[in-house]
């Protein structure tokens, strides 16, 4: 995980590099989506992006199937992986990247909580999802696990380019 | 205007009142979506919303014209309605909020120049749209454009809410 680039160098390098990338976010909550905006140029990669915060908009923007989210939850890798295909085929973008998870403070479980968080990147033949690694020396707040959740999501999309995007460089 | 009000409060506001929105937003690019789930309980009121950067997603996921943006372009306040009509629509969500501007810093001309915003709120029999107030004392970037739409939207709202919702109040 290349952590030590900073999202500007992120998105400045699918900017040059003409990849497309489009988000579907539920904890995060549109943390991706303005992190991306935020940089100058950002719009001929960036179609845009959801924030499916509900069950509901999670099937009908989405394409998350009921049976996914009634046999494993909204907080699973498995609606991870179908929120970050479903972005990328409602966008036709290169990259799709999803979140989700229990931002709290609220919400949380013995088997699911506060801090559990699921994140998805899927490209063409090509997707992967991991559980959010929380860094043990930030206090778990809400804001902290949704910034967390939004800059790993960008560090997992940057890490998944290599090698195939980044195989012509010098 | 109500800005004597902070986003935090607005938030709880429509928690307490069970008022949903939905955001449909262009330049401001997920601000508002993250500005609502900042707010721990948001999940009640705001089903989701969607950043449509690109005009193909303001057609495809807000239902916006093909007609309205040859003829008055993006950033306009017919696309504006349009947006927040759109969210509303797909969302079922009481209200709809949107925005649509130039944040610059390229992409400006004499006549759409970067700062020119518009920002919609509709609701049930009711709809608005206004060219956002630069505040004169704030430096025009990228970053401080955003931040006044999205929170213009947000108080836009707001003030909206009254008296229709507010008149049960004591």
């Amino acid at each position: 995980m290349h952590t030590e680039n900073n999202l500007s160098t992120i998105i400045q390098y699918l900017i040059t590099h003409n990849i497309t990338i489009s988000s579907a976010e539920s904890c995060s909550g549109g943390l991706i989506s303005k992190m991306i905006t935020d940089i100058p140029g950002c719009s001929t990669i960036y179609p845009g992006g959801v924030c499916a915060y509900s069950n509901e908009m999670k099937k009908k923007w989405l394409n998350v199937k009921s049976s996914t989210l009634e046999q494993y939850g909204a907080v699973s890798a498995e609606t991870a992986l179908e929120m970050a295909q479903g972005i990328r085929n409602v966008t036709g973008s290169y990259y799709g990247i999803s979140t989700t998870g229990i931002a709290g403070p609220g919400g949380g479980s013995v088997e699911k909580p506060v801090g559990l968080v699921y994140i998805a990147v899927v490209g063409p033949n090509y997707q992967r999802v991991e559980k959010l690694p929380l860094n043990p020396n930030i206090p778990l707040t809400r804001a902290t696990i949704q910034q967390q959740a939004a800059e790993y999501a960008l560090h997992m999309l940057y890490d998944s380019l290599k090698p195939k995007e980044m195989q012509n460089e010098v």
